[in-house]
């Protein structure tokens, strides 16, 4: 078996965590016997400010003809906020009709928490974040600019399509997990949206009985979720809530260095992305400090979502061991590098 | 001195919290020699089964005539999500010109935090909430409700007016505080939005030297506020932000029961309105289970709104010692009633 992924390592600490993950890829292949061929894609920051191109067309193009794209974190310094994530991250997910953001929220045994007295047993939820539209198309108007009399609206925009497509894949996941889905939105303010979510979910849970189906409003959210995720198995959302609900996600599993990502494509015309949720965190780049986890997880998202079942399973369970000997590792910061962690997740791969 | 006091205590556990903080109103008039008439009006889901009214202009008028409002909570079963909020809560904020939902994060000592290793002395910030507009216009339009063609746009209005009044009310706060003022927003998704606030913060800040000021993206916040807090002084937001990371500080302080807020009229030609964060929680309601904290410390707030800074000191330390006492007070919840706990306030505030 062979999959071509494109790698998009990005700027910051994209490239040093992107590089330890493919050191666990070349292990997991060793071991499990699949091959791949890797095609590096230079877009980012650097990319930008050389050539001004954030994604081109042909970039695209590129990209569309492989199994999968491993990507690092997007966002520099050097360039206006904004510009690269809607250039690039944005765009690519939008490009490649990714129309799910996939992100489990899972405490790994021996992590170190934040919120006292939680358990890896009662941590263990997946977050389907809308992933194409909401908030995220960013369009709207402005009158009046450098005015008092300046309005600006900003528009959230809701298809029953991509809606009822997020939906219904949240659904086969809760019947696939322990049968329970629940829509977190804010229906009770923004009713024309909150309607049309409501509907969505009355009409595709008619066709999964035995999913039991729950709604939290976002603000309620986030008081449930640090101190009783227990009561989440998925949790279906819009892109901008998603955005939000995913970084306390982070936080329960001990922070954004630990979380993991899939931007998946269903209709098989474009490649699904595997990306960390933390950025390109610039403050820490070229120190090796930043943790592979993150990457590590998403790489094996991605294996799973390539077929590779074993070698997904693999590797999740070689991070999780990894992060749960952090603590004990740990002098300042995480007591290894970047690749030293890669490294070692990699020979727990290769043992087996 | 005198003040008249619309009393607004509504559904669920709303009069049970509200007749302890009575109470507590009862001591700090003994103890600080001021005065109060009170009208209680009647507002909420009973009101509303009964007479089909939510909001009418004869009670706008009656509340607008009074110094400030005390408001309990509201929201009922009975009555289809969304319309008690809208017709009620809402209305109320927009009739009376709240400009500001103020909602202290304070974590008091001896009060038990979700957060392992959280000190009071790290929990002490202030999220200044805009409370007029943004997506709580709650305006939009749907085309083809009901077929797979179906579209809802949400829109959130943001004009130069109200955002200015709240960073503007936000920068003094921080400027008799520690002088640090973050803006909370999603600039780099929610562009045009995120382009007004941006140039108010800028704008208004060249007034306010001494004020240094930072930026973190809604998401960051979510991630950000439960491990480090002490990053923050004062925080300002836009409407549903604010909704969202308001519900996340309260679980800092130990949860919504503890949680304050005031929804401020800056114009003088309306009160101001004083609510606990929690609502009208009919799961518990009759039992008085309810912690009546929220609804002191904003009475708390009130009192300090309505120039009676002693007796509002007095009330709130006193509601934070009670509260300090709670863990080892607790059996089976509290281990106190509601209207006990606010008679203990009451007492403490009695003896100064
Ligand atoms: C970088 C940014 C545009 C992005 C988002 O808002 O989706 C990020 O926060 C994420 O969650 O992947
Ligand atoms: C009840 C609801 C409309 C309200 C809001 O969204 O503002 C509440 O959540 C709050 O924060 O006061």
């Amino acid at each position: 078996r062979s999959h071509s992924i494109a790698v998009l390592p990005g700027d910051g600490v994209g490239p040093e965590v992107t590089s330890a993950a493919l050191a666990v890829l070349d292990a997991a292949q060793e071991r499990h016997g699949f091959t791949t061929t890797r095609t590096d894609v230079p877009l980012g920051a650097e990319h930008y400010l050389a050539t001004g191109e954030l994604l081109e067309d042909e970039a695209v193009e590129q990209l569309r003809g492989h199994d999968a794209i491993l990507f690092g974190a997007i966002g520099s310094p050097a360039v206006a906020p904004g510009i690269l994530e809607r250039g690039i991250i944005l765009a690519l997910r939008g490009a490649m009709r990714q129309a799910i953001n996939l992100r489990p929220v899972r405490l790994y045994p021996g992590v170190p928490t934040p919120i006292s007295g939680l358990t890896p047993e009662r941590c263990d939820l997946v977050i389907v974040r809308e992933n194409t539209e909401g908030a995220y198309v960013a369009q709207g108007s402005t009158v009046h600019r450098g005015t008092p009399a300046q309005v600006a609206v900003q528009e959230s925009v809701n298809t029953w399509y991509a809606v009822e497509r997020a939906v219904d894949f949240a659904f086969r996941l809760a019947s696939e997990r322990r049968g329970r889905l629940t829509l977190c939105h804010k229906t009770n303010v923004l009713v024309e949206a909150g309607r049309l979510w409501t509907a969505v979910m009355e009409e595709v849970g008619s066709r999964f009985p035995d999913v039991e189906t729950d709604y939290v409003h976002v603000d309620a959210m986030c008081m449930h979720l640090p101190v009783s995720p227990e009561r989440f198995d998925v949790v279906v959302t819009d892109n901008l809530f998603g955005d939000i609900v995913t970084d306390l996600g982070a936080v329960l599993q001990g922070g954004l260095g630990v979380a993991a990502s899939g931007n998946l494509n269903l209709d098989g015309a474009a490649p699904s992305m595997f990306e960390p949720i933390h950025g390109s965190a610039p403050d820490i780049a070229g120190r090796g400090w930043a943790n592979p986890a993150g990457a590590c997880l998403s790489l094996a998202m991605m294996l799973g979502h390539l077929g590779e079942g074993e070698a997904a399973a693999a590797v999740e369970s070689a991070t999780a061991a990894v992060l749960g000997e952090l603590p004990a590792l740990a002098g300042a910061g995480m007591g290894a590098s970047t690749q030293e962690l890669g490294d070692r997740v990699a020979a727990l791969v290769r043992e087996g």
